[in-house]
């Protein structure tokens, strides 16, 4: 598997990136193709590395700036990540991860690769931690401003990612809202959720922000905007609990001395809590895989990021999220999607069933049963 | 200073609203009456206090129960919620906590009281901790649908607080976004930005989920469905690590002895990120102090609610609130609100120092000067 990472990406690029393509290509086998200006990456690499020609470099005599508009970095022609999505697109490499600007990678990767059929707006999956296991947050910040149909499509993206990537089986599937009961939400929630339950996905309604680590559900599906909010909320939430803790531990001789003993423990839970274990955001809906790390990414972010490129690329995702699509799309024809779905609830159970179904259908000539 | 409890609202009702009186009454020496189902509620104060006469009852033959829609919970003419909102319009009590249905706390509020003078909708106000002091979310869940001039208001009753309740000097108020740029975020923030930085309010523009906690921001501004979401959200990673760092303690023999040594340090922590001792959450824009205390409600719980109630009213933010939107009403004539704003800057520096100026312009007999 090859991945494209933008070597000009991220508030630490290149030297904290290279670091982190260099771990990644170490520990976990990936051959990682550095994305740049030559020179610069050449110098930085080769002051990392013994053997400076461990890491291709692909040239790109731009680099679009962290506070850069989508709209200027659209007219770099040259910028390391035109350049990185132009090799995604040729399928020179499986995936592209950047630290960069965020919204110049959204736009580009529009711009470059298109959307997947059927998806009309990309979104940002996330992973998160809980109680039990890891959930999903989808679109932490991709599309502000969603039509139902919209988040359904979300909806269903997540769901195959958390059964597929993340294994976990009949993913439950609900709209973040605030209040559980039916009549909360806001007009799309309410008609989002309408259109959800009307599909195969393991739907339970709405949930709470408090919901999301409590490991009662899997996929959290919401507009870019609510996403985003929450996300960093929680980050900011995490950050400040551990930082009043670690304050607690300096308050006298006895509780530094409890820190002491109890330290090894500690750093194990900090690393749970620490969002760069959970490597980048997918920027799901792309005809290709393309991830956005953190601007700050340290290099072990970078390595992680890397490896949910590859996880999402050895798992299929996108090929999954098309048949899934194509295959409700030409079923419901023009109403696709609506109500229709629900007439197919008993032929696709889940993704994952979904294609087996699919291949039974195929041999015995797939006529619509209903 | 008298403050109505609701006795029969709250998933612990009545005991546990009955010692959260108590406690309030002893510790905070506010005069607390319990409004309730007579008989119910002389059995278990009887049950609790040595001297069952020391809270008045106020009979209310109804309760409201908690998963009760705001509209049926208003077709009960002698509900404790509504007999207390009564009691409050009548000036016989200066405010009224309530651990109930918080739908029907703001439908029958709004009913019986209805909104202060150019409030158009209500808001939930809650205080939140911060690394270095305490911040407001305001609207952190009454109104879902809003316009940008109710987010405005929102602000200005946000900042009042802020600065008369928790002296905060000067508070920064913010609007809650997908990021800090000026190109970010939806139409509803970007028009309520503009609003708001036309105003004297001290605006620094887009927040951040991770800014809440960060401690560089006073007054957080937002939707009820985002604020709602924000909150929970930050209810539950607090819980969620807190989790975290306790299974740490419990690994092993060493890690449960330094939890054991450091134990008094962490509790204070705990405490701090205990949303339990932060009091309940303020229904701001009624004409009548009201707070909405978690549906769980403990004893201190309660008694925290009725503390933040009793601030309220000596800090008469209610009035400052009237006096303030009033004034700007009355310059901005019909504009109001809008960029007629900018233009008394000048004139109204904040909502504190706006007493001053209204008293020198009262003995110059306060010819509009601009």
């Amino acid at each position: 598997m090859r991945i494209a990472v933008d070597a000009m990406g991220g508030d630490r690029a290149p030297g904290a990136v290279i670091e982190g393509a260099l771990l990644a290509q170490k520990e976990l086998g990936i051959e990682v193709l550095l994305v740049g200006q030559k020179d610069v990456v050449e110098t930085e690499l080769a002051r990392r590395s013994s053997s400076p020609t461990c890491l291709p470099i692909i040239p790109a005599s731009q680099a679009v700036a962290m506070d850069e508009s989508p709209s200027a970095a659209l007219k770099k022609k040259d910028s390391s990540m035109k350049v990185a999505f132009e090799l995604l697109k040729r399928g020179e490499v499986q995936a592209f991860v950047s630290a960069g600007n965020s919204g110049a990678m959204m736009a580009t990767g529009m711009f470059v690769l298109g959307n997947l059929p059927h998806v009309e707006r990309p979104a940002i999956l996330v992973v998160v931690p809980t109680l039990t296991h890891a959930a999903v947050i989808i679109d932490a910040g991709a599309t502000v401003d969603c039509k139902p149909r919209h988040l359904l499509q979300f909806a269903l993206m997540g769901s195959i990612y958390a059964e597929s990537v993340l294994g976990t089986p009949r993913p439950r599937v609900g709209v973040l809202s605030n209040g559980e009961e039916e009549g909360k939400g806001n007009d799309l929630t309410r008609a989002a959720s309408e259109q959800i339950a009307a599909t195969a996905l393991n739907f339970i309604g709405y949930v709470e922000g408090r919901d999301i680590c409590g490991g009662n559900i899997d996929v959290v599906v919401c507009d870019g905007f609510t996403g985003n909010v929450t996300l960093k909320t929680m980050e900011g939430v995490a950050h400040f609990t551990v930082a009043v803790l670690k304050d607690a531990f300096q308050k006298n001789t006895l509780s530094r001395l409890g820190y002491l003993l109890s330290r090894k423990a500690l750093r194990e839970a900090f690393a749970r809590l620490d969002h760069t274990e959970y490597g980048g955001a997918l920027l799901l809906g792309l005809d290709g895989v393309a991830i956005i790390a953190h601007g700050g990414s340290s290099p072990k972010e970078i390595k992680n990021a890397i490896r949910v490129a590859g996880e999402a690329v050895s798992h299929d995702v996108n090929r999954r999220i098309t048949e899934v699509l194509e295959e409700l799309s030409h079923q419901a024809g023009d109403k696709f999607p609506g109500k229709i779905w629900r007439r197919i609830r008993s032929k696709i159970e889940t993704a994952g069933e979904k294609n087996a179904v699919e291949e039974e259908e195929r041999k015995g000539k797939g006529d619509e049963k209903d």
